[in-house]
This record gives structure tokens, sequence and C-alpha cells, in this order.
């Protein structure tokens, strides 16, 4: 029979489970600092909300795991959280705006297997809607900039706007219809350089002339704001998404936040984006893949929910699982085998020892002991294999002398204490 | 289109998901306190290891939201914990045992709906494998009184041996191949009485002497447990069941676990439980539905690796819906709409604002301000119908003073203060 887990899943024990749910509680902690509240969606969707045209678009639609109930209705697992969240809003005319909610869930794409890309993975996502202000971008730039300080790794926050990226494809010729995939080429300038882009226009058709102003327009994208700024508000005339750029960078300035870098090839991807679009990079680019990333999506609730009216949006995802890799890369914290702290090894005395886990445990102290009768030996072992960093040992002695052997597991000291001397020790 | 959930599906709006995600906190802490570790496993699984003969079995099987990959894989969502669990024993030799996990995460079964079942729902499972000892059994049951404990939930915890009901079928002269059955119909003995169980037992074509002695063995089921023991030791020959649950009854009380009671009509549906089984009740039946349930299981695991050893298994499963429903008949709890401590009103002061919210979310309190300029009446509303409990006013006279206007938003009393004495006030 087969035991393996399905293709492009994986197992967590305990040593990766531990970071993996470490990570979780400072996503979470952050998170509701700044005022975001935890919402739940289930994993499975109607396949129509997923595959609605204002949605994820259809490339992802490929990469559903379709579901039919015994009702047969059809359904699908979710490809994100943004779509569900959207859902949320368009039904729930109650909720007060503005609206801040996350959620740290499970998303499934049953794509291409690679380096770090699973079919199962969890993302961690904050958005807030009604809000039109990019004062709620910068907001969402500073809590990203404070988790990664929090967790100890030095991260760079690129940032543009589609509306920008737009005008100045106008301004370089580039009809409508081929702007979408001219930003997608500019979105690979850093990997495979201008050459590589020129070569990806061409294949597409554009003319010579428009591939030239495009390249000489981006050429600047390494140089400080200001200057990429100006040079841009000399060529523009629409500088309305020159505008929004300025104020999240001055915005981001009030929130403390100095870790952005203004990159005008930065495209991200999704069709949805209306506005400001970010991605956040080790700053040492050990890993090639960004650690989080979002943006505004000011129509997509709208549209949705057929409304006329605009419904503004911003959030940002936090892929779970390269921030582990990224952690692990990092090696700031050592793996640990188990949260147990003390165990103890009765020698004969299991009912006596019953009675002392229990006063461990009462003290917050988080134990485990041996049930087996095993000899003292085979229960260091244990202890010592699972990195569990004390040991309490107790034989007839021990109780006739209202005392317990603490063993340091690390040292190899073991001291004579009273249960009292001994958690104090341990909670240390 | 469809902008519901599927059926048998919710959302957890924060009123909901907040209560929810602090009984998993509580949960989690309890679990790790008793020396679990966390574990996780995909929700996709193979067909054929949810299928196995040894897993579930076929009622479950009706159950399973079936998903066929793009690769043309045949695959299923989880309907429990176990067979995962199982299944990383089963595929992880360098597993150190005894080996405590815990899993809390979602299931799926495509059943009826009825009151309190949902087709997507969570469970709350720890598991120990690799010892045989009671006193597994009764850590189990001391965990789950000091969870319920720390909930302020008052419960009882029914417990029975499946080795003494097989053993008691036995002596009333049921042939091995009726007493699944005869099982299932005794389980129900408490709600549909002694006619009722007769009654199901007829159906079933149980000769009458047989049904007469089922129902005169079980008949004391609500007497104190000695007297039942010494009742049962009278007419049994095989004691081993018997010895069992005498040993687990003396565990708890090692434990110091007082609200067991052993109720030797209580089965529990699934056939691969071997040994201890029990179940968790309010103590005040205000809800019919166990909260928690399990038990022992020794032969799954060696069966599913096909292995002659045996591989001792014990292990409990909280549900979480039931439990949110009780918390929320309980009343003990109020309901939360927002974790927000305190909430920033700027009187066209934005930006010095921002600054005041850093340091107010530097200080670990949980804040939020508008950014969209709206007046001081509109967000103490808003703020108002979310229940956060202080908001902070600053016009220019507040900035100007360097103070902060605090308003405790029960009793409406606003005070000027600094903000070390505002943040001071908050935090209490």
């Amino acid at each position: 029979m087969v035991l393996e887990t399905p293709k492009g899943t994986r197992d967590f024990l305990p040593e990766d489970k531990i970071i993996r749910d470490n990570l979780v509680k400072t996503l979470k902690e952050i998170f509701e600092l700044y005022g975001y509240n935890p919402l739940e969606t289930p994993a499975l969707e109607n396949y129509e909300t997923l595959s609605s045209k204002y949605a994820g678009g259809s490339e992802i639609m490929k990469e559903v795991y379709q579901v039919t109930d015994n009702g047969g209705r059809k359904l699908g697992l979710r490809y994100d959280l943004t779509v569900p969240f959207a859902r949320v809003i368009a039904t729930n005319s109650s909720i007060k705006k503005p609206f801040k909610r996350y959620q740290i869930d499970r998303v499934w794409r049953d794509g291409p297997i690679k380096l770090g890309r699973y079919r199962e993975f969890w993302q961690c996502d904050v958005d807030v809607v009604g809000i039109s202000s990019v004062l709620a971008d910068a907001e969402i730039l500073s809590l990203t900039s404070t988790f990664f300080r929090r967790i100890g790794l030095d991260v760079i926050i690129k940032v543009n706007n589609r509306k920008l990226m737009n005008s100045l494809l106008d301004f370089a010729g580039i009809k409508k219809e081929l702007q979408e995939q001219t930003i997608l080429a500019i979105d690979k300038l850093y990997k495979i350089g201008p050459d590589g882009v020129r070569k990806e226009l061409e294949e597409k058709g554009l003319a010579d002339d428009s591939i030239a102003k495009v390249l000489s327009v981006f050429s600047s994208c390494d140089k400080p704001a200001e200057e990429i700024l100006k040079k841009f508000s000399d060529i523009l005339e629409n500088k309305e998404g020159l505008e929004e750029i300025r104020s999240l960078l001055d915005a981001c300035k009030s929130f403390g936040v100095d870790n952005v870098r203004f990159d005008p090839s930065l495209a991200r991807g999704l069709a949805y984006y209306t506005g400001t679009v970010f991605e956040v990079y080790l700053n040492d680019g050990s890993l090639s893949s960004s650690l989080a990333a979002g943006g505004r999506y000011d129509k997509m609730i709208g549209n949705l929910i057929e409304s006329k009216e605009e419904v503004p949006a911003v959030g940002i995802s936090f892929g779970l699982d390269v921030l582990a890799d990224a952690f692990a890369l990092s090696k700031k914290i050592p793996k640990k085998k188990s949260v147990v702290e003390v165990f103890l090894a009765p020698i004969k005395t299991t009912n006596a020892c019953i009675s002392i886990l229990k006063k461990i445990r009462d003290a917050e102290i988080k134990a485990d002991m041996d049930f087996s009768g095993k000899g003292i030996t085979k229960n260091l072992e244990y202890a010592s294999k699972l990195e569990i960093p004390y040991v309490i040992i107790i034989g007839d002695s021990e109780l006739k002398d209202k005392k317990v052997k603490l063993r340091n597991m690390k040292s190899g000291e073991e001291r004579m204490l009273t249960l009292e001397q001994a958690i104090t020790e341990v909670k240390k």
C-alpha cells in the first residue's frame, strides 16, 4: 500500500513544526498589534467563486484541485486567501469598514513543483478594505518591516505603482492591449537583463522604437528614488501614479520605514492590482524568492459583487514555507526536537513520581515522564536523543530525603535539590 | 454568481474566530505542558491510505471528498487525524518512541448535516505511541480534566474497556460475529433505554435468552464503580479487561483525576479500539454531543505497516466546533468584536498621530487609527460599534500641550494625559 504523502505535499515533524508554529505566533502577534482581526474561511469554495473572471484568472484555474460533493456540487480547494476574503466582504454587508482582517491558512495549487514550491502551502495574509489613502499601504509596509526586524531577518521592500507603470508604457507608445505582456517582461529586468527583456519584447511583436523607448524609460531603475522621480516627472503627462508613489514614499518616512526601495520595474504577476505593489526580499540576496508580496486592488471586490462602486483594498501575503526556509538559512534559531523542558525518570517510584510530575506541570513547566519502568540509562538516552534540557531522577533515597536529583543534560551536572529549587532552576 | 460557502462549511467572522483562537491557544498550551509535540500532515492524502482496511472503515469512505490531481492520481481530503498519524509513524522508523504528538487541524466528511455537525470541521488530537501501560491512558484523562478546568467547563469523563465489553458479551453467550453490532446497540442504552435496546437486538436476530442476559449484565451501569466491578468479577472467567479498567481507575486516582465515571455501556463507534475507551460530556447535560472522545488502539499502526508486532497507541480528540458551542452556552467569556485595545482619532493631526501610534504599538498595545480624515463623531461611532475599549483623540491643542485625550468608551469619561500615562491606563 502507498504510505507516502501526495506529490507536492509534506509532513512536518516536531523539529520543523515547532519553528513554523513560532513564526505563525509572531505573525499573529504583529498582525494584531497593527489592529488586524482574525477571520477564517473554508478550504473548499464553490468552483464558480474561484473561477469568477474578476478573481485569480484563467491561468490559476488550471491549478485548482476540483472536488464534486455527494450532492453533485462542483467545488474547489482555494488557491489563495484574497478571493475568499473578497467573497466575505461581498456577502456580509453588516461588516463595518474600514475592515482589517488577517488569515493564516493553507492554499493549494496543482502546478509544477520546483525548489521551494509545493502544491499545498501556507499563506499569511493581512488585508484592509475601505481605505483609499496610501497611508494604509504604508502601514502595511511598517507592519512588514516590524515583523522582519522582530524575527531578525534583514530585508528590502521593493515598491512600485501599477498606474505609474501604465503611464510610462503610454509614454513609450505601447498599445493598451500589449501593456500587460510588456509589464511581465519588464518585471524580469533584474533576472534576465536589458538584452533578455529586448528579446522577449521582440518575440511579443513590439516595434523596435517602442522597445528602445521602454528600455530607456526603465534603464534607471537602480538609481536613487529622487532621481528617478525627477526623470519621470519631466517626461510624463499623466502624473497620477507618480504622485501616488511619491505620497507612499513620504508616508513610509512618517511610519519610520527605512528599508523601502522604489523599483519602477516591479510589476507582480496578478492582473487585479490597481496601484501600489510591493515585494520583500532578503537583503543579502541569498534567496531568489520573495518572502512576502502584495499590493492595492481597488476594483476586485466591487466587480465581484457587480457594484459600480469601488471598494478600495490593499494587502500583503507572507509565504510561511519560504519564511521557514529563510529562517533555516539564517541559522539564528537552533532547531528543537521537543518542547519538553524536563523529563522524569523514576527508579521504581512511579506513583510518587506522578505526584511530582503534577506539581511540575502546575508550575507551567512542560514535562514528561517514563511510564514503562525503563532503567535510568535508557531514560537518559531517550532524553538526550530528544535534546530535553533537564532530567529529574527519583529513587527511594531521594523520596526519603524529600529531594530530587536534577541532571543538566548539557553539562552532565547532577544536583540534589528540593522540588521547589529544581522548579526554579528549570524555569531559569 | 454563487457567493455562498459550500454546503456544510462556514466563515468565522472575528467575534467567533477570536473565541476559537483562544480555545486553540489553551489546548496547545495544555498539550505541550503534558509533553506532546506539534506535528503537521497534509490535508490531502492518497486515497489508498484513507481506504486501507485497517483505517477508518467502509462507512467513513462514503463521506470522503475525492480529488484527482492533474497527474491523474487519486487523492482524498482526510476524515480524521489518526490515520495520517499512523501513516507518519509507519513511514518514519527514525522516530524515537514513546512519541507524543498533537495536531490541531481541519478534517472533512461529506455526510448528513445536523445541528452542530459540519462537513468541514476541526479536530484537536493528542496521541502517544509506544506505551502499553494504562498510565498513558490515565495521563490523557488528566490532560483532559486540566483543560476543561482551565476553560471553566464542568465535565464528566465516561470510561470503559473494549476487552471487558467483549468478555461480558462472551458471558452473555453472544457469538463473536454478532458482538460488534450488539455493542453498538448497548452504546445507546442511555439514549433509548433498555426497551429500545431490546427492540434493536431483536431486530438483529439475537435469541431472547441472550438479550435477557445482555440486559441484566448492563443493567447496573449507573451504579458505583466498586459495585459493578464486584458483580463482573463474580461472573467473568476472562478477567483481562476487568483488570485493565481497575488499573485505569486506580491510575486516575494517582493523577488526581476526580471526574471519571466507569460506564460499562460506553462503546464508541469505531472498530479499531482495543482497550480503554472514553467520552467527555458537559456535567449538566446541556449538550448531547461529546466534547472529546478517544481510546486505545494497539493494533492499527502495526496492521498498517503489515507488521506482526503490536505498536501500542492511545489518544483523544477534542472537537473544536462543539467546544466553541459549549463555551458560548456557558457564557463565561463575552464575545469580542475586535482585538483592538485603543483607536486613535486625529483631528487634522494625521502625521503627528502616526508617530504616537508607533509608540503605542511599541508598548505592545493593539492599536489602530483613522487614515481617512473622518470627523470625531464618526470615529467614536466606529470605535463604539467595534466595542474598542479606548479612543485617543489628538487635535492641535493636545499636540501643543504634549498631551493626549483618552476616552474610556464604556464610561464615556475623558482625561487629558501624557502619552505614557495613557499607555499605562490602557495596559491596566
